[in-house]
């Protein structure tokens, strides 16, 4: 019997709601429903524990972590299964460089560090980095703020003895991957972009920060897109009424032989937080076995989760 | 200046009339809009002569060949440009295998026959096969009446000296390619399908012929979607006022993260006749260059732009 | 506090799904989300028992109402409220007029017999009606067999003092209306209509029947359409996953102003007994108080809830 | 023969380009496609000649009026017909009211005033009818700029024996018509909205101004929606892609009977200077029409093609 994987989490967001849930949906359904990889080096997707929790939330700080998850601005929806209690009150967060001692003890038996915040506060990032090296357990930096790109934070991982993933996950499935994947197959079949567009909406907070601070998301988006130049990406929308749920509706047209018309219109609906939570089951199991078998410093085999692996301009 | 293909074409419908004004558009343009290889072995889209063809409609026959393509049935657009005339009278096609000698004779100065009548006459398909190696000429069968899938034939090729390309050739773009994307794409990315439908609407003979004997092409459709069992066709729908335009609508439901739902819709608008000439093209150029340095047989660069290449079962 | 309705129902199917599941839903929740008459003179819409019912599968015969609305192949879907055993059991339905008396005798002590059973079979409804008259219970014809129709069953009606209400009876909410409505939208706004078609998809077994008939349905549905010439049915399609949802692609091209394009697509999902019960709910109530306030003959209040009330030809 | 309608315009936007195309093509072809109104008072659709033209822009004055409505930004198509010059030089338009006798002077010979700038500039909107009124022709407000609104110019038209026609034209076919129906049916029907939402993408310079500025538009719109409060408008998109095409997506998801899921997904693609043009030539008709029999003050029979007609709280 493999020794499940020890987990502390930082953010108390709609992601880690979706990975807590998840966890206890398919321990109890044994489905495998949704699952990327059943196993990895002997991990199942039952096979992880989350043993703390930090959030900066007043009203989550001091909750068990299974009743934090539903407060609010969170609305990722109850999966259909029992979520029995965690026995993990959510831990207060740090604010600044001055905690990562509190914090490291706090991570005393855990053995990844997955960091699941918002992205924007690159110190903070840095710090829960430095607190997981005092600690000795492995760190999984899922926002876009830098530390597996920094050389130094790679360097002092390796000198630690610890494995380091990040930085900005990709989600399991998204309007990115859609929208490239459908440019990538005109061109493959030689049909010529004329124009392109995507629209995306969604209700939860993270959607609402974008709306107010579109231009850095917009931007990485378009870089990820392959013939930008033709392809736009209209405002997004923050509709309260979608919760959890990301609503977007993509359109191409292109010329096939003849210059005659292809046109396609697409509409995907899903829910972000799943989308994160399918790459984090992975990347903490990824951790754990890597820091099991002692492996220091970068993790290349769990690079194509993100999309600013080490080696990405800052 | 490398010398013009000189190809013969059976069937004057909507696939040649995509073909023969596409080459005039290009010349008088010198757009690339919708072509999927500019050149192949120095041959560019432009360089296509047809010098031939063969119809079994009374009203065609006789006519110039840039006349009768847009004789009823047919009804693929008329393209944006000038179409000078071709200058070649359409040729009364064979009806069965006495007349072979007579459509050899008609061959003469050809390089490529083009096999491009409607399906379901594999009689007729082997006879003007048979005429193409009494003439000397390479030959391309579009149809999926089996030819190159006959060994026999492969045979026949390669004693003779010529090249033999086919069967059933695979659409530059159309709702096969794309649904088959969109199930890859999620089975790539640990999605599990649910379900999934394609209705497919067309204003075409073809599709009227589709639609009154539907068994058939369902069934192979079917064989080309990697989930097969999740995945449900339609009847397929004759609305005469599409034109030669193909409407298709997608729906893909599956599971993420926790079993929750994501789901896809799509609505392809395309002209089934310019996604096939688009390959045509191309199939009469590596003809041409097979022919010109000797190549006998089955020629395998072809394969990956057929439905049922060489060793598929008949 | 007013006496419910006593019904009496002719058919198990997946109308009469909706409607036992929809009373008992309503009557818990309080909530009035999807009726459409609150009340019709003092009854709300949980002030109706089903008090018999009628069923020719021999599966479904003997069982309660309440488990009997599951049987396959039924698949509207169970409703998020608590179910009471409805202490009704399934009566065998009727084959021919000689058992008319037995029906009649069933339908003791209620006040109306709702025939929802699959249209087809015009004598068994023309029976049904006989034995409500014989009972002394108004009669609702839901489906498109003629009983309202006939002078003959109206004058029947008349002489017994009872209300006959029918035939056919129009959903809440689906294609059709949907349909109709933006044809006449456009038609009102000047716009010229090009084409426009309509593609419906299901998986009930009303569904597989119109499919493998599908001339007689799709002939009064386009009768129904204001701008019929220019509007195509494509074929229906069955696809079981569907369960007892209905969806439909619609697609209607114009022109305005200097015949500029306009095109509007639309997709539209909805469970289709829904659209009958929610209809027959308020048909069973406007029913019964016609017959406690003495009303006989046909009764002209209902007449816009049915495609083809008194006076249509047969 | 009747005397064609003489039409000053102010503003050569895409407005006034689909007006003057518009009224060429119907001559040409005497088709009616996309007319609302054949004839009003007796004047067909090209019984109107643009006898004067004011604009802002220093690249379209003193160029012919055929020539400045192709000018950038205008992004109108040109229609597929001949467009025999105007002679009609355009006029620099007026920026205050010391302008306004120049501008009266330059309306000699016009019977109707059109006004059709830009909104958000009211004091000009104002000087434009005085101008109208010493001038002795009928003034037209196609702008959300309060003139028709203001009871004093009302007082003033009547006194001058004038007829005046506004506020703020209702396209003749556009999102708010569309997205309004669909809700007065669902409602109409019984079913109980949920959410609603309308993306609304363009790539006309109108549609950047609403883009750079959105709250006025947006809640204009939104109180002419009959559910408000369930409909949500995500942000506008400005795609220059689209040129003077519009296209909206809108979704309405509600309950049918039990709370079943009712939800209607539409894309709509229309040209917003058709939808105006469509407008002004039935108010400039109506308005000549008026003038013509001596009709004084507002036109209360042009006020339903407003939507903020007299009395509107300003």
């Amino acid at each position: 019997m493999i020794k499940p994987v020890r987990v502390a989490v930082v953010g108390v967001g709609n992601n880690t709601s979706a990975l807590v849930q998840g966890i206890a949906f398919y321990r109890q359904t044994g489905s495998l429903g949704g699952v990327r990889r059943p196993t990895i080096d002997g991990l199942g997707v039952g096979d992880v524990d989350i043993v703390a929790a930090f959030a900066t939330s007043p009203e989550k700080v001091g909750k068990d972590l299974t009743e934090a998850i539903f407060l609010p601005p969170n609305n990722f929806p109850r999966l259909d299964c029992d979520l029995p209690k965690a026995e993990v009150a959510v831990t207060k967060g740090l604010k600044d460089a001055t905690e990562v001692d509190r914090v490291a003890k706090a991570l005393a038996g855990a053995e990844v560090l997955l960091y699941s915040a918002p992205s924007g506060r690159p110190e903070t990032a840095v710090a829960y980095a430095q607190a997981a090296r005092e600690a000795g357990v492995a760190f999984v930096n899922t926002t876009s703020d830098p530390v597996a790109r920094h050389p130094a934070e790679v360097d002092s991982f390796l000198k630690a003895g610890l494995p380091l993933l990040g930085d900005d996950l990709t989600s399991q499935f998204g309007t990115s991957i859609l929208h490239d994947t459908l440019l990538r197959l005109l061109a493959e079949r030689g049909l010529t972009l004329v124009s392109s567009y995507q629209v995306n909406l969604g209700g939860t907070e993270d959607f609402r920060n974008l709306v107010e601070n579109p231009n850095t998301k917009k931007q990485s988006k378009l870089n990820a897109l392959s013939t930008a130049d033709k392809v736009q990406l209209a405002p997004l929308g923050y509709l309260p009424q979608l919760g959890s749920q990301k609503v977007a509706h993509l359109n191409l047209e292109a010329q096939g032989w003849g210059e005659t018309t292809v046109s396609l219109d697409v509409k995907l609906k899903v829910h972000d937080p799943s989308g994160a939570a399918g790459v984090n089951i992975d990347l903490v199991r990824i951790a754990a076995s890597a820091l099991r078998r002692g492996q220091k410093g970068y993790v290349d085999e769990a690079a194509p989760l993100f999309k600013s692996p080490r080696g990405t301009a800052i």
